[in-house]
């Protein structure tokens, strides 16, 4: 009897802290308390979930995980998958690959990523991208700036559009920015792989440095003086957005060449950060096909 | 010794009770399972959460209870905030206000909202807005059209974007799009009570009487022979726009007057839904005062 109660009781404990676990995980995955680094665990398997370092970011999710084995930039470290994810993948023959491959099953992925992540039975270990320079975009006609937009979600969705609208980079601050991470890359629906994600310490310094390299800045703000169809000049634009809510930096607004705005004729004066980037970019699009 | 293991246990298991309940209510905010009624349950304290009934609604947040106390139509059952959340709202004196209003702690709005609903300390218990009529549309040179868009988050962007653009209405089927809920009001940040949002049982007989009404009616369609640009016609336009994925069902292509595609130069064809509506919407604006 009382070793009844021990095992139920034993069983409820585990059966409690997977619950705690979830909690904890659908908080971070809506980034009120913040990511620590996953500690190796106890397991009732042989599959023992990797630690995470500040070098290693774990992508999920079968369109995600295809783009970034597609990326030949992109370092693997491991790749994580069931049988059925494994087949879905259509990865060539598994003698050639240059990783390795473990077969597990859906709830080792969610041990690591936390059950709210949809991982579709696939998990990749990887490096972050590589960090790329401001210089090397100076070819490019048209950049996406962030000007300490936190939202991972918004930030992937962005980074979509961006890719969409053939933006050469995103490039956001250091500070108040997500970094690389499972659900920007998800939100980013394969652009992480495809646009180059630039973080910089300065923001004001990178706006200048862009100046340099024949940019015109462009920050979108409800009080600019002139709407954004009126605003373009030259043959290339970086585009400056502010978080919902706080807008540009007052930095920012003196730094960049011209401060725009969108008109809305609706009884709504903003948008949501994606949607207003989304349209920002389909208007400078517009202007530099006609240009 | 005997009773204070059935205290802890006691203890334990309303904490593991509120765990249970934040797991599950995650689950639901994200769509995963549907949200039951709510039932009367006992409470530590004198304040007893509402039942919902199918004809309720609970608005939170302050932004959204505020436009919903501001609009006329919104049929109010009671009022719930904290002391302080109330001072936020800025109501004018208690005495002259036609519904209840009760101080509650925050803890209580968890109960029935639960903790994942980010309500500000405040909630408000409403009818559903009256139901609209098509025909009452015809005034207006703008409507967006949603073929199956199911989740409750883009619905909402979208709305906020519709209101931003002026469009007249924002009209859904009934099955497989969102119930005008509080995960939808608190995405559209106050549209719901600025835009009718219109659930009609069958789309092609909408868009045939829209047709009669005198708009002219295009599918947004990555296969669409036209670009979207190139598409407009007549002095209203009803835009309409399928879910990501599987975009406009068969029957709606077959109704609409034209299909047209958003081009985009980069390697992703495809965006976000509301950021697709937000272009749209834009896009559409920009004809309508061209013409």
């Amino acid at each position: 009897m009382t070793k009844n109660k021990d095992n139920d009781r034993s069983a409820r404990d585990t059966h409690y802290a997977t619950l705690r676990r979830q909690v904890r995980d659908a908080k971070r995955e809506k980034g009120e308390i913040p990511t620590p680094p996953l500690k190796r665990r106890k397991s009732n398997t042989d599959w023992t979930p990797p630690s995470l370092q500040p070098d290693q970011v774990f992508l999920y999710g079968l369109h995600t995980v295809r783009a970034a084995l597609e990326n030949r930039e992109r370092q693997i470290i491991k790749l994580s998958a069931t049988q059925n994810a494994l087949a879905r993948l259509e990865l060539p023959d598994s003698g050639s690959l240059k990783y390795p491959v473990e077969i597990v099953s859906p709830q080792d992925i969610d041990r690591v990523l936390g059950p709210e992540a949809i991982h579709q039975g696939v998990m990749l270990e990887t490096r972050p991208l590589p960090v790329r320079r401001l210089e090397a975009l100076k070819e490019s006609p048209l950049l996406l700036v962030l000007d300490q937009v936190t939202d991972p979600h918004n930030v992937g969705a962005i980074m979509r559009s961006a890719v969409a609208f053939g933006a050469g980079a995103v490039i956001t601050t250091q500070r108040h920015s997500p970094t690389e991470s499972g659900v920007l890359a998800k939100s980013a629906s394969g652009a992480l792989e495809l646009i180059p994600y630039i973080q910089i310490t300065n923001l004001s310094d990178a706006l200048s440095e862009l100046h340099k390299l024949g940019f015109f800045t462009i920050g979108l703000d409800s009080e600019g003086p002139h709407p954004l169809e009126g605003s373009f000049s030259g043959e290339k634009i970086a585009l400056v957005l502010g978080s919902e809510g706080k807008g540009l930096r007052q930095k920012t607004r003196e730094t960049v060449n011209a401060l725009a705005r969108l008109d809305m004729p609706g009884a709504i004066k903003s948008l949501n950060v994606s949607n207003a980037a989304a349209i920002a970019l389909y208007a400078t699009r517009q202007f530099l096909l006609r240009s």
